[in-house]
């Protein structure tokens, strides 16, 4: 049994950069952008529509506060205001969560925020002190081993572990860094592959060929590169065919 | 009986207008910038716990996105932009207030929006649609006769008036605009005396020097202007000397 | 002889929208988005760069500060206030225009500022203000007939005029506005012809049929739709075929 | 003989920081801000006239894009991303010294950058790009001994090293860091004290109470702080009194 989570909403104003519509048939999680990095209000509101209407579950996916940047440039944030951006971020797509009959089920930090919050403690404890101040039941999705998820599990917000199909792993079971060579896979077979080795199995291959586990209730595809949606339905459709059941985390 | 209101959290990152802590000793209704022409997510975590501790009530200023212009700049937001962002707003406030153990308890709109809303029956439409989209019961705060109570009334939301006693009224009970010489009243006795007529006999005399009525649930104190903290005390001295209730709207 | 202006950079951070190398194998004239609607420091330097590497012009398509709207929520802004950022956005653009061995050489208005100073007196004496801020000799891009143009002209600008082969006219000589029905042509065919008909005739048909003069020393084409970079290379192939020299204004 | 700079121009929008007007009676140098941390055109265009006027050098106070931090919260951004916006941002006030008669005469970082860039040579390196895209002659101010001077001095930039007579200073010449206790001097009479140290002998006392050499060819004087304009007439009077020249550097 596995989950599958897309970033969506990852527009603004005039701009877009993923095909929601799309990507909400295959996915069980949508992971919508609340306006720190991408997400205007309009889209927000659009595909919460559409996530609910289609049963897929609506996640905040949190962000520095940095548009020029989609929120890939790490930033020095005082904890205490990083607490309260998550928590405005949460709210902000609440409204649209609830009137579209749904609720937001969980939160994902983004980019340069998701890759900080493995390794800095502060700043994990920060994001989990702001979904604390939105709803002090709401799971959270990141990378196992994580400081971000050792954090939420010690306030009592339950984790939810993901995994990468199209990302090359470090003998330590750790993302390799996006600059590196080969971190970031893109022959449509072998994600196809390793995603089903993930979800089935539990294990994948690291850079030196190791096998190892990397136990994920979630599988994250990527919506923002061409042909991303073929491959993600692809890599449904595969898990499916093996007898992988593709759904929501409880 | 009368509610006393002013906008707080007017600040933005760095920068202060407002004297959040002495105002909350004086208002029963809180207009909290909720981060679209002023307040940051910390500023409105801050002023909903102040104000949630002093038992005064918490509401969503809502304002068109310009911060550069602390939302003075009438827009012209197509309807439903206009009513997703109304809704961001609110949601994301909300957060903040039950954090502090209360709620959004009414929305009222800041500034430019405040302004074309009394005239504009379509933004006036999205804004009611934004307050609906969040909660359909949520009160709003508006100028007695403007499209905007119309439209929400229309719509099933309570409504309440509101009047100043620090702004001149035209023969028609509208305010004069705000370049209008002699719009705007600074001299402290002139303000209070107008605030008791306002509420306790639900009169006040026009620029022409006609005394007419004005019915108001809900009076507004400025707080952004040197000595606005002393004059909005003696406003508040004065109609309880007077034999006037001070309380939130129910 | 007539000169093709298109916008470009028109993305922000992550986000792209126009084929920027493409139209500037097309066009003789670039407006450049410097910030305010689109338009990041990274973008503004690269096009510029190729533009100045292709001999096209680069100009200043200045805006209201809206990133949300896309510069296309017409503002209420103050002229002092307008007039300076009008001067920014200049005087940002003009450093990357430098750096590539160019000059900004002309100004042209967004969106709802470029149909504001159409008919909104204030307003264009404020975007001309600004431009005279930046650079006393600095000529302007506008619709024949325009307040903007006037404003300009009387303030000892160079004024140049501009049509557009995918957009429908009025008997006045204006745009039919974007909202009315066949406002915005898009059948490849039709739009090459109208074209032509402006270059060489200085004639356009109009909505009820009436074959009218326009006088303009630019065509504007338009680069963010689909098909819109083989559009404009039609444009231009068929000008020259009918002898039309495609020329940037002096 | 030293120049005093000062940062202006610190608002945005409705907010103020500073006593602009006050401060420029006072220092020989500005520092102003150029829209990414503060200062919207508006200001900047009156604070460059201001300055002008009464003869004050003008500098460009670049900084990360970072409204809401104030450009306070170091930013992880590429390199050729800082540079294109430091360029920006000159580009931008460029435009208001030359309306007013003056030209940017030099370039120093703001808050969180000018402390990365003492260390941080990817990030110095990038803002000596950003400076050299504006003007290949700017000169910059900076801290002695830092990563950014040593690299603007390698690509040939005028250089100006500046010292705080309000900051507590380590052995090695560095400034203790804001958090640390007693890193920020309040004791006027202790801050014209060690002004007129660091501006005549070039010594000043360190945390451990050695006297140690600081060579700066300008004092910062801060202005967003109660009592921040007096305190720097005092210095100023204090210097001038005791026959240091205050005069901008060449």
């Amino acid at each position: 049994m596995i989950d599958l989570n897309a970033d969506l909403g990852e527009g603004f104003g005039r701009w877009r950069l993923t095909d929601d519509a799309a990507l909400l048939s295959v996915v069980t999680s949508a992971n919508v952008a609340c306006g720190f990095h991408a997400g205007d209000p309009s889209t927000m509101r659009r595909v919460c529509a559409l996530a609910a209407e289609r049963g897929v579950r609506i996640g905040a996916q949190v962000s520095y506060r940095d548009l020029a940047g989609f929120g890939r440039r790490a930033m020095e944030v005082p904890a205490e205001e990083l607490a309260a951006e998550v928590a405005y971020q949460i709210g902000a797509l609440e409204v649209f969560a609830r009137a579209a009959g749904a609720r937001v089920a969980y939160v994902k930090p983004h980019g340069a925020l998701y890759n900080r919050v493995v390794h800095d403690g502060e700043q994990a404890a920060a994001v989990v002190e702001g979904v604390l101040l939105a709803d002090a039941a709401l799971p959270v999705l990141g990378l196992p081993g994580s400081r971000f998820l050792a954090a939420a599990a010690k306030a009592g917000l339950p984790t939810v572990t993901e995994a990468f199909g199209d990302r090359a792993y470090t003998e330590e079971g750790t993302l390799a860094p996006r600059g590196h060579e080969g971190a970031v896979l893109t022959e449509p077979d072998t994600v196809v592959e390793r995603s089903l080795g993930l979800a089935r199995e539990g294990e994948v291959t690291t850079l030196s060929g190791r096998r190892i586990p990397v136990r994920a209730r979630s599988l994250c595809l990527h919506g923002d590169t061409p042909g991303a949606v073929e491959l993600a339905r692809r890599v449904r459709a595969r898990l499916e065919e093996a007898g992988v059941r593709v759904e929501a985390f409880a």
